[in-house]
């Protein structure tokens, strides 16, 4: 889309956006959208407003700051250029707010008011007619409608209509041209049911063909209305958060997230909304009769205080809000549907012998070299589509690519975690005598379901996936688009070889059209998630995941310090190593700390030649900056993660202060001292307060394999559970086992008979597991 | 406050409380408030709305939504009693808004936009003034606040003041008395600076005394009327989150939550804001001028999405939003420094020979004897205090109480301890050869600052305590009310131990006036939550508690399934244990299983029979209920916590069902089978995915104390880090220290000259702490 400025502050605002009237590319009308994400091409859409949502829960006066951002959002999707209708309700409860104000002044209420309030309980108060306030209360909401709708440049008009108004042929006529006429205009129809004169509704009248719908309340008038009008898209906003597959609050409610005509008898209906005449089956009955006629329909709560200012713009960006109608099923699951199979079948591939894991990963590392054609083939297809859409950097290439002799080490790596899985789940971890007869054991098991998030690199998923099965998790694995064909090989190998144990479905590929936003809401149904990738991705899945624990760190600020009794030699080894071996990584140095005695020294001089000769860009932080007559740039922060060739020099006057320095300005991954003096170093590796300090090695080694933990899965730089480089014990949880012999707790209490013994007992290398499943 | 129907809906809807005139008890005015707490007691209140505010931050149209739900709140306020005035940006912006339309409108625009727009771009636009849109704004700005209002019942009135207003005498008093008659008869004033005819600003005018400061923007207005006025409180909403000790985004800068004057000094401003005049600068001045002229100033972010809908009254209920003006500086640190220093100290406290933190623990231990009077004398006061409120439950009551038997119980448990203290930090729990003279290990570190919330149990504080400085963690406390003077003595007795090693501030008890929302807050500085009491208190701190882990469960759903072969005997002692011994602790069973052919047998009457007499209320699951003739109420779900001498009974068919029953409602807390056949407990002990699993024991041996672990911090049901009971070991996490001799990963590449060794190395019996700090 082109973007030229506003007319008024000549700027690149919000209002620029109505001059570039370019629609979205509508489609053939005449079928509903298929998958959420088609959502995006509607061209004409009816959002439906109920009473809930418009007013202030007590009918009482309007939401207004709800309405307001309703507006924002209609008239900003107007603004794209597309056709958008209100159906509102609200009518009855501005007029009663109207006629209450009426009724107070005429009362004289104020004069009570100020005279003593304690008579007021006593007034004879008038009941209110619900027609006599819509039609006093109807100009009011229309003119609230204009004020704000003017406030986004959008013209409104109003639209008042009775169910005669569709059974007469003509009447239905002249209604469907005026609407056309405006939309044309650029203007937003706001349509509200004429209830000053409005018939009683005809019984049994509606859904009997496309129609006949009776027009009972707004969500049937939204629905007829969107289907006369052949919009693409009816948002019905209600205070449900959607259709549950029981009333919402029982013990077995299930959300659904995409409702499908067939799946209609699995419904159980609740009670009616609180609010407002239409339940949630007469919603469900109007939405299936809209999306006969054509038109796709979500139903989602527009009351919710965290959601309501972009309820509307999210469903139509596809994202997963309320429930979606659909007429096509697709032919796979659901991720949710995956996920219970993953869980379901992940209980199982727990209590296998630990001996069957470890054939699963020996044999999934045998068809990685066997398969090797298959797998590489795909790869190539993967990396043809990379380079034809060209959009790939060299480095993201290379990490895609797959070769025979990575195929291989692969493989090697895998059979390592084959021989650690013979130790994982299962492991006695200590062993107590609470009382004769009464013995407690805490065992290792597995922590349940993982979802593994990573970005383009193919050779994560059997790595992932070994050492899920070697600990006994179920896996929900989502890779990156670019690698598409390589994982869906993979997955099957891996299935394949999970199926040799009757575990296939324990590690599941989720679909990239998913949205980590999405697959982070199923908190009651993923129990970690570890994202593999950029620290965008981390810090945005961190963000997204409520509820679930993450796994892994989103900084790497790692740090070397260079004391005044470091080795010459060591120091330019290191700082080169820990800068230029991989600068993109995390455990690649962004800071250099000097010890200020070493300024103007030959070690000075060779380390700054050195970054030279390497092509290191270095920014002066605010100390070092000082003492330099002639400085490079001063750094912007001394907390930056530069991932490049690039680093922070600053200068510190001791090794407590590069500590001090550290905690302040680190991201507790991995920090380094180089110096010859033990003490210094020993204090140093004690004080310092990260994941992961070294004495006179470089950062690199911050990583799963070079620690010999086989595999990782990912850094953490969390306080709990998992620190530093994390592999397969980081998959790991415990239970605590107690067998007795009809204890009690009462029979130990003071007056009882018992005492504890709390008598520790040798951990038998024997796995509880082996025990139990032989 | 009481409670009357409404006038129109006839229930207890918001407006009922226009009907309660009843003013909040004011104060003399004169002196500004001391702390947040005491804003509740604000009478009069002046809302100052930026134009980021106002306006979508383009200054081209107002933010509707936000102006809404300030409305809303001012609204509620009023109604409270209080007296609101509101001084408001914004007419320009609906005045650029409003002309802008005729511009279109007189250039035909419209017909430009459907011939095609390119053109647009070419179009000579015209610059509008600024006085212009103000004039053309101002009526429709009141016309929507009016509109806005009348929502509420709330009537509005415009007043517009310039510079000279305040200058000449007899003006201001007319502007006085007019506003005093205004809130007098109930209605906002709305306020705004007569931008058409306004006067430039006055040079250098302002800050030269109490009389003295020029109108040069709406934050100086306001402070001029809320003092003139006698206002109690100026809460001014701008685009910032307020006060920062340096311009926000730069490495150190530290967000100022009370300012104090005498700090000044310490601020360094920043750039202007973004939109509109007054800068952070400007904002400061006027609201030391309010607060030197008696009125309290709260200086907030009007436009975070999340909390514009409450931030007016967030601020008035003393809740810590924005930056609080202050003139009466409190005595003690701030809950900030407060875990700065704990913080600060925990590092020391870590860095302690073992058996110096094992002193300190022994050390309060005798304290709690030897001053056993002290603490005594202040239980009795919590306790005469609670009696004479009188609503403390008699269970609650006993938990606050102290006696000299429960000191000597606490004093043996912390000896315990202290033991367990020797071996906790700086235990090497693997050590690994990478290559020749690279050595990894992995020791324990204590997790950082723990944030320990209690209810009113004051044993709690030593306990707690104690399993920090073992593990040498930093600890902040906050206990109950109830327990006030308790926790201060024990908190004494804590610190005066701590300083035998100088670490006195690592333990810090938080003001019981802290909430519990507000230090969840602390984020950065805080590393995991216990929290200790009712599940609501748990549930609560869950939602609270963005991005600290919390450690705890919020639900106990524990179960008993009787198999077809369980002793008579067991059945009946385990779950009446289960159930009876203590039924509101979290361990208590809460659903009984119980097989299908156990119903109708001897057993079946004789577990009715002693649920019976003990008292115990059965609610029946679908499946028992339609075995019977007459059942018991049915539950209402199977998922109850009923924490009374109430459960549900549900009929299984085998043991695997009721594995998955517990899968399905339980909450991973404890859960029971009684039988004697081996093969079905050690298959349920296998499958069944709960922190603690037992056999023929009762569930209330879940528990850190009988568990054998010395002490609990709690019993966990997350899935991560700690499972089931936590004692010490929960409180601890590990780090990695490489020992190298200038070590490279290059070296180790493919191209490199050096093979990993991976080799495992004994795990001496030496603390690493001990090498270090000797």
């Amino acid at each position: 889309m082109d973007v030229i400025k506003c007319f008024i502050c000549h700027q690149q605002c919000k209002n620029s956006i109505l001059f570039l009237y370019t629609a979205p590319q509508g489609r053939a009308h005449g079928s509903s959208f298929a998958h959420r994400s088609e959502l995006r091409q509607a061209k004409r859409i009816v959002v439906k407003l109920g009473s809930a949502v418009v007013t202030r829960g007590d009918e009482c006066g309007l939401a207004l700051g709800r309405l307001a951002s309703i507006v924002e959002q209609v008239a900003m999707l107007q603004n794209q250029g597309r056709e958008m209708m209100i159906v509102t309700s609200g009518a009855v409860a501005f007029g009663k707010q109207r006629l209450r104000h009426e009724i107070l002044l005429s009362q004289s209420v104020r004069q009570a008011l100020h005279s003593g309030h304690n008579q007021l309980k006593d007034m004879s108060l008038p009941v209110l007619e619900a027609r006599a306030c819509a039609a006093a209360g109807q100009s009011g909401l229309m003119a609230l409608y204009e004020a704000m709708f003017t406030q986004y440049s959008t013209c409104t008009a109003q639209v008042l209509v009775t169910n005669l108004d569709f059974h007469d042929d003509e009447k239905r006529q002249n209604l469907n041209s005026t609407l056309q006429e405006l939309l044309r205009m650029n203007i937003v129809p706001i349509i509200n049911t004429n209830d000053a004169v409005v018939p009683p509704p005809e019984p049994n009248s509606d859904l009997q063909g496309v129609n006949v719908i009776s027009i009972k309340d707004n969500d049937s008038l939204a629905a007829r209305l969107a289907v006369e009008m052949k919009a693409d898209l009816l948002i019905a906003l209600s205070d449900v958060e959607g259709l549950y597959d029981s009333p919402p609050g029982t013990d077995d409610a299930k959300f659904i997230d995409i409702f499908y005509p067939g799946d209609q008898q699995s419904i159980t209906y609740g009670t009616k909304s609180r609010v407002g005449i239409g339940g949630m089956e007469a919603k469900v009955k109007a939405a299936l009769w809209a999306l006969q006629g054509g038109t796709s329909v979500v139903i989602a709560n527009g009351t919710h205080p965290k959601v309501t200012g972009h309820v509307i713009t999210d469903i139509v960006e596809g994202k997963k809000v309320g429930t979606f109608f659909s007429e096509i099923k697709p032919a796979g699951p659901t991720v949710e549907q995956q996920t219970e199979m993953a869980r379901n079948t992940g209980r199982t591939l727990a209590s296998l012998h630990p001996d069957q894991r470890s054939e699963i990963i020996c044999h999934l590392a045998e068809l990685l070299t066997e398969r090797k054609e298959e797998i590489l083939a795909a790869s190539k297809m993967d990396m043809d589509q990379a380079a034809n859409a060209g959009h790939l950097p060299p480095a993201m290439l290379k990490r895609l690519s797959l070769s025979p002799a990575k195929l291989n080490s692969l493989a090697i790596g895998l059979r390592q975690i084959a021989v650690a899985a013979q130790d994982s789940v299962g492991r006695v971890l200590q062993r107590t005598r609470l009382a004769h007869n009464l013995e407690l054991e805490q065992i290792t098991v597995p922590i349940g379901v993982l979802l593994v998030i990573f970005e383009a690199r193919p050779d994560c998923l059997p790595q992932v996936s070994a050492l899920a099965i070697a600990s006994g998790n179920a896996l929900l694995l989502k890779g990156g688009k670019e690698a598409a064909n390589t994982n869906r090989v993979l997955h099957q190998l891996t299935q394949e070889a999970l199926s040799m144990h009757g575990v296939k479905e324990a590690v599941q590929l989720v679909s990239t059209r998913e949205e980590v936003e999405d697959l982070c809401r199923l908190d009651k149904m993923i129990d970690l998630i570890i994202p593999r990738g950029s620290s965008q991705l981390v810090r945005d899945i961190q963000r997204a995941a409520k509820g679930i624990p993450v796994l892994g760190h989103s900084e790497g600020i790692c740090h070397v310090y260079v004391d005044t009794e470091a080795s010459v030699d060591k120091v330019i080894k290191i700082v080169r190593d820990s800068k230029c071996d991989y600068p993109a990584a995390c455990n690649a140095m962004e800071t250099l700390l000097i010890h200020r005695d070493i300024l103007r020294t030959p070690l000075f001089d060779q380390i700054i030649d050195m970054l030279r000769t390497e092509k290191v860009k270095i920014h002066a932080g605010p100390r070092f900056a000082s003492y330099l007559t002639f400085s490079p740039s001063e750094a912007k922060s001394l907390r930056t993660e530069y991932g490049d060739l690039e680093c922070c020099m600053e200068v510190v006057d001791s090794m407590e202060e590069a500590v001090e320095h550290i905690h302040k300005y680190g991201s507790s991954h991995t920090d380094v001292i180089v110096t010859e003096n033990e003490d210094t170093a020993e204090q140093f590796l004690q004080q310092l307060d990260s994941a992961c300090v070294f004495w006179n090695a470089s950062s690199r080694f911050a990583d799963g394999y070079r620690f010999g933990l086989g595999a990782e899965v990912g850094i953490s730089t969390a306080r709990i559970h998992a620190r530093g480089p994390v592999g397969l014990e980081g998959l790991l949880t415990t239970k605590w086992v107690l067998r007795g012999d009809g204890h009690i707790a009462a029979d130990f209490s003071e007056q009882g008979t018992m005492k504890y013994l709390h008598e520790n007992l040798p951990v038998t290398q024997t796995l509880a597991g082996q025990r139990d499943s032989n």
